[in-house]
């Protein structure tokens, strides 16, 4: 510990929320109170945890502290608030009156802070608060701190990841075990990895709402969930997968946000989240499970990744708890962690300008020149092909085509092309590739 | 950027040392300086800038503020001294004497971390400075601030980690290309990946001065270069390479810190480097030529992992200016850096202390009753065996053992004993196992 001040008073902190998280979160600050202590130079004293409903059991939160009286809590003078309750409200009037009152926030609220992320940093701004939130991006990862601190004298161009858990491990389990959707589905459900919406993991809602935090963070610029590209896995296939892996890739729901730039149009970024191919030998194939990983391009720094656990109580608290650490460490220190950056205010271009390439499967009529005329296809819309592999003949004859890097809006327009042509009996199968240089 | 103060004088910066890292650093701050004034709520200027030898060409730098007058840079006032010059002396005088001017340091510096970071820790504390060291271990991967405090509120149980890019390069290639000991020192050699002493690299030195850095952070102990266990390559063949690959394993230099806790004996770190056998499957088995890599496990974060290039002008830039921006933002807001966390003080035990698994090669007499003799010697040290391989018999012999988990101790008398035991001709190759459970 510091020897510069340890004749700081406790920190109080209060919680909105007992779930999984926050039972993790009052258990470990229970646990490692010695610790705590040493490193933020203070004791840390848990002060009243929020509940909205009193009559659940909660193992290892003092009972005396747990209210079900919201505003008391965000009015009992804590020096921290957690917030770790989720949704929109009212989670953010809470928050905004806590920082009134003088509170540092640390919240694990990814939805809120992609949806009205800017209120919430302004009211931080405005009472002089610091706002933390760690925990709402890749559950135990240090992601947040590393992309607004460790980067910040680097120009990142590229940040692509696997940010959901659940559709994670869905699409490991169709490509380890040959599973398929439906199947993969109620696995998840059985399992409780699904929301009380699944559609906010299969659409790649969840997914999306974290691609515009990072984005937000990477670029400098305003991001928020409308802004982001989103679809889900729920048109994988199990053929798909096989297709895939034949070729030596593996699908993947990837959140990206990357720069746009020196295209000859105006610069920009686009987000966006959508099941992908990547090549086995990239290092975010491996990622599997209910894992994630996040692999970051800056300019100076090169290609770096971090990998760990995404969701669960017990990781989930360890982020809040790195955070609690870090707003206390102000309140003992002086200091104040980073407010909203979002001086570089690039466009937020159309899923269009976004640069990829695409796998495309075809079946196709089998005669003389159908292979030609789908060349010319790829050629009109000014798409190069990198790879072109026939399968079987008659009936049966199958195209599959990978092509090199080009706009989205392109490929979009020669898959169009595709299905309009006499050649083509049918499009079987689109997917972007991701991953290779 | 942050509204709260835009009134803030220009941040004056100034660099010790101007070789590949120092270049790129000045390069950096020049061809960002919109980016960082912004993310600093000041402008950064250099200077002044050190160097030993004022004849050498320098690209990108302004030669008036070239000086080999290096106490005339100490001297100069700056709110931020970057020292990227290397070495104990002058480097460590020098940065004493800088923050004794008030300024703060950011140092890439690890032999000089790992030898005597508590002065630089005290006198950061005396003189009211911040110190920031990023780019000491790992270059552009932010493993440091992650470590420091992202990781803060939660408890390391173990860091292991591949921390030197040339070495890592050499098993690569020996792996990948069959090659032995010899030619790949020579070929990395010849691309001037070497230290000037080749020993730094290839007998695990450098890893060690990174292992007892990360070792301090991860258990708020003090660990010094001496404290920590060091065995080099030199002695890996081309043939256990082989016979790793051949039972699913891979061999890597890492560089372990660990706590030994609940063993009946007193609790402790142990601290090592040597190279070891992890599985194709474990994800520092897929690190591969120059780049760098961490594996943390906290009790409440669970696995993770940090990947990125380790080493190179640009990349370790990328974490110098990363520091710099913290330490600016301090000077504009207020607050400081995190200072030294030694509070916890364990023990730094012995290697013999450690927790491993052992793989051992031996050449055996064929004759009824050698495996018994063998699994005796191994039962007879308290060493469970989990796999034993037979190859060939007649005067070939030979006999593969992977053993279950034991304290280095026990299995290093096992070793000792295999070898007094007449079945055993000779004992062909011991190493360790990691990353199992």
């Amino acid at each position: 510990m510091s020897e510069r001040d340890k004749s700081a008073a406790t920190i109080r902190i209060a919680m909105l929320g007992a779930g999984t998280v926050g039972t993790s979160v009052a258990q470990l600050l229970a646990r490692h109170q010695h610790d705590l202590a040493h490193r933020v130079g203070a004791g840390l004293e848990l002060v009243g945890v929020g509940v909205r409903d009193i009559g659940k059991p909660r193992v290892g939160i003092d009972e005396s502290l747990i209210t079900s009286d919201l505003e008391s809590v965000v009015h009992s003078g804590a020096d921290i608030l957690i917030e770790v309750m989720g949704g929109i409200e009212p989670a953010r009037s809470l928050i905004l009156s806590a920082m009134q009152s003088g509170s540092s926030v640390i919240t694990a609220n990814k939805a809120l802070m992609a949806q009205d992320g800017a209120a919430l940093y302004q009211a931080a701004e405005q009472y002089g608060v610091d706002l933390y939130f760690e925990a709402a991006v890749a559950g135990a990862i240090p992601l947040i701190r590393p992309l607004r601190e460790s980067l910040a004298g680097d120009r990142v161009t590229k940040v692509m990841g696997i940010v959901n858990g659940t559709t994670n491990f869905m699409l490991t389990k169709m490509d380890e075990e040959g599973a398929d959707y439906d199947e993969v589905f109620d696995q998840a459900n059985a399992l409780g990895y699904l929301e009380a919406d699944p559609a906010l993991d299969v659409d790649g809602i969840d997914a999306a709402a974290k691609a515009a935090i990072l984005a937000e963070l990477a670029f400098h610029t305003r991001v928020t969930l409308a802004d982001v590209y989103c679809e889900g896995i729920g048109e994988v296939t199990k053929a798909d997968i096989q297709a895939a892996r034949e070729m030596g890739f593996v699908i993947k729901l990837l959140a990206i946000a990357e720069l746009v730039a020196d295209t000859g149009e105006e610069d920009g970024i686009v987000v966006r989240v959508h099941p992908a191919m990547i090549p086995l030998h990239h290092p975010l194939a491996n990622v599997r499970g209910s894992f994630n990983a996040v692999f970051i391009h800056a300019e100076a720094g090169g290609e770096m990744m971090f990998y760990g656990r995404g969701a669960g109580g017990d990781p989930t608290a360890s982020a809040v708890l790195g955070d609690v650490v870090a707003a206390a460490r102000h309140r003992v220190l002086g200091g104040r962690g980073p407010g909203e950056s979002t001086y570089s205010g690039l466009q937020v271009l159309d899923i269009g300008r976004a640069e990829t390439r695409y796998y495309v499967n075809l079946d196709v009529q089998d005669r003389p020149g159908v292979l030609a005329a789908i060349a010319n296809a790829f050629a009109a819309n000014g798409v190069s092909i990198q790879v072109v592999r026939q399968d079987g003949h008659g009936v049966e004859a199958g195209l599959v085509v990978r092509t090199h890097s080009g706009s989205e809006s392109a490929l979009r327009a020669t898959v169009d092309q595709l299905r309009s042509m006499d050649e083509v009996r049918q499009v079987l199968g689109v997917m972007r590739v991701e991953g290779e240089e």
